[in-house]
């Protein structure tokens, strides 16, 4: 893909690629109707593919440096995107259910719980979750014989299984989803510790292990890890300004829903133009440790994007 | 550990190690206390720890083929009967929950979303099922310098992440667990097939990535294979039987729950005593596969101890 298509042209090339490739791992498993319908319908949600693309990107962004084409890139990492965006999405099966944020709404349609019950929900997402670790150890060959298959060495498959487990275990997203569960935060470094967990530690790892599966320096994954991290917040800190501003219809789930269920925000800590500056400075940041190590592609502008965003 | 201990000795020798794994795994985590209470207490009740120790005695088995000692076949096979512990236990913990089986009791004491509720359950479960993946990437040390650290090597611990992924996935453990709360399950042979898949497949896992861990050649990984899928159909048998003729205090589970709530059970098809005898059948086919390719060991004995167990 070429640096001069305009970003939304760029990012809708990604996720084609994506979602063929989520289809290709679903179709690969042989599992019983009754499982499969729900995570389908778990996964093939109007999402943004957040996660994934900047697994994708990043791949490119250190492809010159690894010197590889950044379409090879791209490959050796898709492996990496599906799984991320496999957990992300168990993730918000699991959160959506009633006896966690209970939610109804989520990229515009009914929860998967809604349309399927609360136990079938729980196992789609358990099964996606299963699912992220196995694709990195059996990627499923396209059935077409039109493109050569990249198959990334073990050693960095495995790599990625331990930083992917690490960002959505106990320590990372599921330990954050706990800390929120328990209503313990209660002020503003505690709220950024969590969001740091819950959101921030999946949207690095996503980041960091395009650039492993690339074949990319310890160096060079610690500046996109850096990167990732202020993204991350800035992210965070952007849909919390938007719970508080949006419509049902525009964000695609249930607006103003933290504000009524008395959940922790950053607007709520530091009002509304002082998050956005926040959000601002995490940007400014993030871009300035991609310029520290003179990685180009499109990170930077995803950074920018994920700033002015309505959704 | 040598061949001339009684069983029970063996086991309990087993047992010790996998516990004492267990536990150092846990504290490597760093997790939040909310989160890290439901996981250790799920993760500590008093269970057989089957799926493991057979992790263990399988590398134990190949051990002579692979030409290492016993010690060593154990040492690296160590990292996924931790995993394989790991993802049983997240599965009971799910399937415990009010919207699947709704069980109370388990292994003697109260079940994780009794003690803790249904939100904590499902993370300390998602949890359990993350770090499974994760300890096979990320070993951690021993305290002590006392003995040597075994690391497999990075595409042994790919395949068992591959080989315990479709175990327990879509096509397996959830898969099979979808199935059972449909409870689409009409006659014996769709309720073979369902067992296949929501027990049998984790312990045939359980059996090959100890030998896989220990460096086996396919030939050997398939008998062993072969010897564990007929033992888990007969575990599956023993369990069902055991439900109808056991008592709570016996089982450390709500003893008859199965008939009455109308599960699908080998004696509700076939009667106590034809069940009994493809209990038999299937253990001696499991010890068959076993003599056909030489391995000594004490998965024989297992498979005996299995069908005569009274828990």
């Amino acid at each position: 893909m070429s640096d001069r298509l305009p970003l939304g042209a760029y990012l809708g090339g990604l996720r084609t690629e994506i979602d063929a490739a989520l289809e290709r791992v679903l179709a690969s498993h042989g599992a019983p109707p009754v499982i499969a319908a729900p995570v389908h319908y778990a996964l093939s949600g109007p999402g943004k593919r957040l996660r994934p693309c900047l697994t994708l990107a990043a791949a490119e962004a250190v492809a010159e440096r690894v010197k590889i084409a950044p379409a090879t890139a791209r490959a050796l990492a898709l492996p990496a995107a599906c799984a991320v965006e496999m957990i992300h999405t168990y993730s918000l099966v699991h959160d959506d259910l009633p006896a966690m944020d209970d939610d109804t709404l989520r990229r515009g349609r009914p929860t998967t719980h809604v349309v399927y019950g609360d136990g079938l929900a729980i196992l789609a997402g358990d099964g996606l979750l299963t699912e992220a670790f196995g694709v990195l150890a059996r990627w499923p060959s396209p059935a077409s014989g039109n493109h050569r298959v990249e198959t990334p060495p073990a050693d960095r498959c495995l790599r990625v299984v331990g930083v992917l487990a690490e960002a959505a275990g106990v320590a990372g997203m599921v330990g954050g989803q706990a800390v929120d569960l328990d209503a313990s935060v209660k002020d503003a470094g505690a709220l950024e510790n969590m969001h740091l967990r819950k959101t921030g530690a999946l949207i690095r790892a996503a980041s960091t292990i395009g650039a492993i599966m690339a074949g990319a320096s310890d160096r060079v994954i610690a500046a996109i890890d850096a990167y990732a991290r202020d993204l991350g917040l800035a992210f965070q800190i952007v849909d919390d300004v938007l719970d508080v501003e949006g419509s049902d219809a525009g964000l695609g789930k249930t607006a103003g829903k933290d504000a009524r269920q008395g959940k922790p925000t950053f607007p709520a800590f530091y009002g509304v133009e002082a998050s956005r500056r926040l959000a601002v400075e995490c940007t400014e940041r993030a871009k300035a440790a991609l310029a520290a190590e003179e990685l180009d592609g499109r990170l930077a502008e995803i950074a920018d994007w994920s700033l002015a965003r309505q959704k």
